[in-house]
């Protein structure tokens, strides 16, 4: 505030301005910017002065709607922190009830209507940490609420995304690597804005990620789910950082994806080499293959912050118990949204039909969050080790039949029919089963 | 076992070993050593398959007595951990009630015994995190009680370590230097092995910071707890590790200290410079002096540690509630265990009073746990502070009365009579208060 100002107000309060201060005051009372910078410098020696008195903790200001002047005094006392960009990794909701809700399992995080739908009957939230959930119930995901929890994405728009007509399962890699990679469709030159699993785009952070990931959907590791790594990093990172100022962030690297039964078991058989460091869980549809080096009641913490004066905060885990409810909800996606694009009987319907029933949902934590992440390595190694059993079944076959044309038995993954396949399959299974041990082994 | 070890087992049991095994041992019979190793790579390999098969989780090995070989097996399986040195940074008691605590306040680190007597009548312990303690209540600390807890120190042992008779705060002081530094007594040659404060020996990490300690207990700030920081140490780390093998242990440095009234009110003063890095509880003997920049509640976990498949572990907080049932026994143990040695009004008695009386208990937390510790800084400006402020007084006696000796009247600390000191204060409190703001913000 200028002089005139300072005077008019001081008239208007009847307030005596001390002389000390209009001795400084006045020899500058022309210098508007001047007066202005003595009011700050001054205020700012009188707050600290109140301050550290002891007398009071609190300080209130009247800004007269020019709240710049405040501000910059608070500035000047170190006591003006800008907001966090976010309170936690996950946008907590407006709901009185889950105020002190601050802890979420880390399989809903592309779909947090869904989650807080299904834990909407709860009374009380975890908090601090997520604990033990084995009393917890996840309110039931009818076909009728898969339905109601869609995204107001048209039937039209989705058969643009995810394809008029598919032949094989190759054609839904596909669609999730082009979701993955922001690849327009070669056919229908439609973008895949969305996946039935991700009620948004994409996270910032999995763009970190997103080379690796492209790489797995295009081999048939289809991706749902997944974090980077992060050890320590600044709270105010643009893609990892959430809560105050000042903390430090840390993930584990946390991946989740569908993939066929053959490959799930191959994998079941090579994790033990990465244990401890990796923890996994395989589950198929109906849940009667089940398979886990996990704690059956702990979960993982694979999202935590350390911030000045507070317990750790750690905001998202691994939980086994809520994962069961979430493959429900997982595969039920595959049909609800995808599958009941096309008639029934169609090829098309076929094919989701068998992603649901020879696909295993999978999630993958490494521990080794100082690391750089080894999901990548384990899921390379599954798809080398199928590939080294098949190399193995076609010179055993070569053997057998030696009139065979070992290499035109062994077309290009992509592009094959799915019945060709389901063909060749069915000639494959009746083969004695591959020496998967020894496979194993020689990797 | 040998070949012919394994013909008698055989044959006692009645069972047939398999031709393909014969061939392959009868040829090294008589080659002891080659048949044990056979053994033991064959059997790693059959419980790898078993394993492997999905069939079963568990192994069950009769070791006959010899369990090298079992070991051997489990050793090449990857399945055998070695114990954890400690499951948790301080010792878990053996009480069946306490069975899921892992969580306690620093403060009693050096006194377990006592937290587990000030705690039993608890129906529930913390476990995962502190949480908020406001309805904590911790058994009461009576005389007797503190008494009870001493340790078979005899008086007379503690006269030769603390001191027959002391003169001033300085010799106090050196108790406490002597103990960190593991110097002997320079007249009676007795060494410090414990102070009030400490149950047990020093903590093998207090070894890592053992010359900071030293240096600020020799100039007065008499320090009773303290850790170094840690940010991600093997959970095997010979000093600071604890839990299961894979982890990171993480520390944020702490220190807690009696220090004067006068350079507790500096540190007061220069330690808003240091937020929100460092959080601090400054409290007095009967606690009207009570100061913090803590949330009045919550908690600080200092002590945590990641573990694969876990949430995170946080066993050791600084606790806002907790810390003022400390302070009553930490100023308990002044007179019980140290000024009870000396007769009523004796010059030692008094000086240990003067100690609880004119001493403040501080507490600090440096958040910043990657970087080097900033508490020693935060020490050393508040004894710089002083040092000035003095200074400056002393020339400004100096101008009131030129024909004084200025360096006459500022004999070296270490050595002065206690009463010459009260003197001298009391000479020094009639002055004005020095003029504090203007020497805090000279540094």
């Amino acid at each position: 505030m200028g002089y005139e100002s300072l005077k008019h107000i001081a008239k208007l309060g009847g307030l005596d301005v001390p002389r000390a201060i209009l001795d400084i005051v006045e020899p500058i009372k022309d210098n508007d910017e001047a007066v202005r910078k003595f009011g700050i410098d001054f205020a700012t020696e009188q707050c600290r002065e109140i301050l550290e008195s002891g007398v009071t903790y609190g300080l209130h200001f009247y800004t007269l709607n020019r709240e710049v002047a405040s501000l910059t005094i608070l500035k000047k006392l170190g006591l003006w922190s800008p907001e966090p960009q976010k309170l936690l990794p996950w946008k907590p909701t407006a709901n009185v009830s889950r105020f002190h809700e601050d802890v979420r399992p880390i399989f809903w995080s592309s779909r947090p209507k869904s989650y807080v739908a299904r834990t909407s009957e709860w009374e009380e939230f975890p908090n601090g940490r997520w604990g033990n959930s084995s009393a917890a119930t996840f309110g039931d995901v009818s076909e009728h609420h898969l339905f109601y929890m869609r995204s107001k994405t048209s039937k039209e728009q989705r058969l643009n995304m995810w394809g008029r007509q598919l032949v094989g399962e190759e054609d839904v890699w596909k669609v999730f690597y082009n979701f993955i990679t922001d690849t327009p469709d070669e056919e229908s030159g439609a973008k895949v804005t969305r996946i039935p699993w991700n009620e948004e785009e994409l996270a910032a952070e999995t763009m970190l990620i997103a080379s690796e990931l492209a790489d797995l959907n295009r081999r048939g590791v289809l991706t749902i789910n997944s974090q980077p790594s992060a050890n320590g990093e600044p709270s105010t990172h643009p893609e990892l950082g959430w809560g105050n100022p000042g903390g430090y962030i840390y993930q584990k690297a946390y991946l989740e994806f569908f993939v066929s039964a053959e490959r799930a078991m191959i994998l079941k058989q090579i994790i033990h080499k990465y244990e401890p460091r990796v923890n996994y869980h395989i589950i198929n549809f109906n849940g009667d293959e089940d398979f886990t080096n996990c704690d059956h009641l702990e979960p993982i913490a694979v999202t935590w912050g350390v911030f000045p004066g507070k317990e750790i905060v750690q905001p998202t885990v691994v939980d086994p118990i809520a994962f069961k409810f979430w493959k429900d909800e997982a595969y039920g996606l595959w049909e609800e949204y995808w599958g009941s694009l096309y008639p029934e009987n169609s090829v098309s319907r076929r094919v989701i039909d068998h992603m649901v029933h020879n696909y295993y949902l999978v999630n993958l934590v490494d521990n080794s969050f100082p690391e750089p992440s080894i999901l990548w390595t384990v899921c390379n190694e599954m798809l080398e080790v199928e590939d080294s059993m098949k190399k193995q079944k076609r010179l055993k076959q070569a053997r057998k039949n030696p009139s065979g044309d070992e290499y035109g038995r062994w077309p290009g993954k992509v592009g094959r029919k799915f019945e060709e396949r389901e063909m060749e399959k069915a000639s494959e299974d009746s083969d004695d089963s591959p020496p998967k041990a020894v496979a194993v082994e020689g990797q």
